[in-house]
């Protein structure tokens, strides 16, 4: 029935916007059943607390209806921020009152609010390179340039942000709003930053005059000891530090919450820009996700989640030292949902590959070069061990080594 | 404890937004308990099915629980879209398969990706004067320019916007990117579009090669016979309309579901937008509100919310006419939750008079001035009837009434 040439309509932004791939990539596996997909970093439903959440559900309908059910404040209902609060103090050892704290639709929204908030076109943002793909893409969206500061086992190597900033003319380094780091069990590399790393860059970040969004999805699900585990956020004495987490790999990502803590001020200007965006996040599931904090839920499910996901990420980990040709390098995460793999071999093309991938090996992969920053890691991808079971661990790793060997 | 000053972070957005008036007052109100509110367009929790949804959820999660909890498509759940589709065909005669529609979070996600997609800075987007200040907001911040069309009881005067888009430059004229429109029971007027004006609308459109974003959230609320409830989306062969509606009104606010109906090519534009947006809507109360679909809950809520309003509206209307003073004029709507009133009396300002109101006078409205997209309409005020108790009504109007005396 379309006729017309909508494209004369479209904005420059929707013009110009690049399909995440990972969500294009969900689709396409979606409908070829036999693929193995270590695409997504997609939660194992097997962690759904399916018979409390549904309780939970009913009782808060029952209980709260007339509020739970209706419009709410934009920064969140007060009573889940509280509750918020209370858990992200005696676990995170955050300092947060509900004036600090805004409620958000999953952490993608909050992504684009700290962009929408922050960025005017041409500014800059500095990030791990790699970094999360879906933040890289909500930030270039707002206009911003990304320069990418590479990382080692310890997480971004801050003397060598040190030395980007300094090298900066002054006019470059007025441009840059912030730093974005996922410091716990990073996506894609599944590294940490050291303890002296943290402090090294709230140090960089006060010479600088520089905020510091925190992305930490992942402190919930590390695997070993010894990590540290404080997030930069309870190190933050000048109040610099843009917090965000989410509960979508510690209860249920289709729940849609995330939140965003930080100084009174900043979190008051992302509830202006949030007013016009979606208004508030749903109440219902706000009203969820704090009566899953008071009845121990969440505690549970991470309980759960970090044996169940170790055990995953050992058995990918042995099958590609068993499979994988010498040629490859794979990080060895201490947590979260995610293996980065680099393939030495000339030419190597991750992403013209993963078509042939899925049509021909029936595996699946995010591309590396979505998570650089600088145009490299061509020959790189990103692997999820989280949703498949052992034996698609197995059979897929099997499978991506045949591929990296005859491609 | 915050003690930098984040101006020097704010991108122009955040710095130039304007905060929604009716999301402020709530804050004020509640805190004020003694005051009458009919600011806010909030449905009256009497209707919400808690019962029915209670069962819902509860059945969602433990039926469909591995879904109803996971990520889902950006477009939201395809089963969603499917019930949605054939809900708006039978009540609504709108054409629709699931690559038609996309799931947002709420409406004003509705409103913000429409911005996204189709806004650039300088382009221009015309509306109804008085028009949704939501929708002004979401446009004016993707840096759009509103012309207004005046109304009367027939809606939009089509007559006039078409005069308008012919005194147009050609230059002009190509800035123009879309007609929005509230054509049924409008906000804040409460009037609708006739059927000519329908055919004439569309007519405008093809002749200037416009697109007509059509937000409908109340043609479910028509209390008079003899309205014409034709959505426009029904009559669009050319598939020039983007039609947009939502739960909130019909269901419950606080499972923020909504939908934008248009061609394939640009529904599948806003899905990329809305990829960085907030990856997807939630897809719980996607279930649940497709559930409530299936179920006949949500045609049961109408069925009473009709009765209810209608009675409510009635109770407004006729203690307005003993109140209200005569330099006074207000709609007399049609369907929806609103009432818009001018007061013809020199000087008077109902924005600067709404602290007075609230303080003085323990009465709340919104000011009609947001409504405006030409500085218009000081003198004018959008009160709603429908969360009120009818007590309330009666003395919130009496209240009303000495303010617009005594000021």
């Amino acid at each position: 029935m379309s006729v017309l040439d909508y494209s004369r309509y479209y904005s420059n932004l929707a013009r110009s916007i690049k399909a995440s791939e990972i969500r294009e990539l969900l689709a396409i596996i979606k409908a070829k059943k036999n693929v193995i997909s270590f695409a997504g970093g997609i939660p194992d439903p097997e962690l759904f607390p399916r018979k409390e959440l549904a309780e939970i559900a009913r009782d808060v309908i029952e209980i709260y209806g007339d509020e739970a059910l209706q419009y709410s404040e934009t920064k969140g209902v007060r009573e889940v921020r509280e509750t918020l609060c209370k858990f992200l103090s005696t676990r995170k050892s955050i300092k947060c009152e509900p004036e600090n704290a805004i409620i958000t639709t999953g952490s993608q929204s909050a992504l684009d609010l700290v962009a929408r908030t922050l960025i005017d076109p041409g500014n800059v943002v500095i990030t791990e390179n790699p970094s999360y793909l879906a933040a890289i893409g909500a930030f270039k969206n707002a206009g911003a340039r990304l320069i990418g500061v590479d990382i080692d086992d310890s997480g971004m190597k801050t003397s060598i942000l040190e030395e980007k900033l300094r090298a900066m003319s002054p006019d470059e380094r007025r441009r840059v709003k912030f730093i974005y780091t996922i410091p716990i069990a990073q996506n894609p590399s599944g590294v940490s930053l050291s303890a002296e790393r943290k402090k090294h860059l709230l140090e960089i970040a006060s010479q600088y005059d520089l905020l510091v969004v925190e992305d930490d999805p992942y402190s919930y699900l590390v695997f070993e000891e010894g990590v540290d585990k404080t997030v930069i956020k309870a190190l933050d004495r000048e109040n610099r530090v843009l917090y965000m987490s989410t509960i979508s790999k510690i209860l249920a990502p289709g729940l849609r919450i995330g939140w965003l803590i930080g100084p009174d001020d900043l979190i008051r200007r992302v509830e202006l820009v949030k007013q016009y965006v979606d208004l508030h996040s749903p109440t219902l599931t706000q009203y969820i996700t704090a009566e899953a904090m008071k009845r121990g839920v969440i505690d549970r499910v991470i309980g759960r989640a970090i044996p169940h996901y170790r055990a995953k990420r050992d058995l990918m980990l042995k099958t590609m030292s068993e499979y994988f040709p010498e040629y490859t390098w794979y990080s060895k995460p201490i947590g979260g949902l995610f293996i980065f793999t680099y393939v030495y071999k000339s030419n190597f093309d991750a992403g013209k590959l993963l078509p042939v991938a899925i049509e021909k090996y029936s595996v699946a992969y995010v591309p590396g070069g979505s998570f650089h920053v600088d145009g490299k890691g061509a020959n790189s991808m990103r692997i999820s061990f989280s949703y498949p079971t052992y034996e698609q661990i197995i059979e897929g790793v099997k499978r991506l080594a045949e591929l990296i060997r005859e491609s």
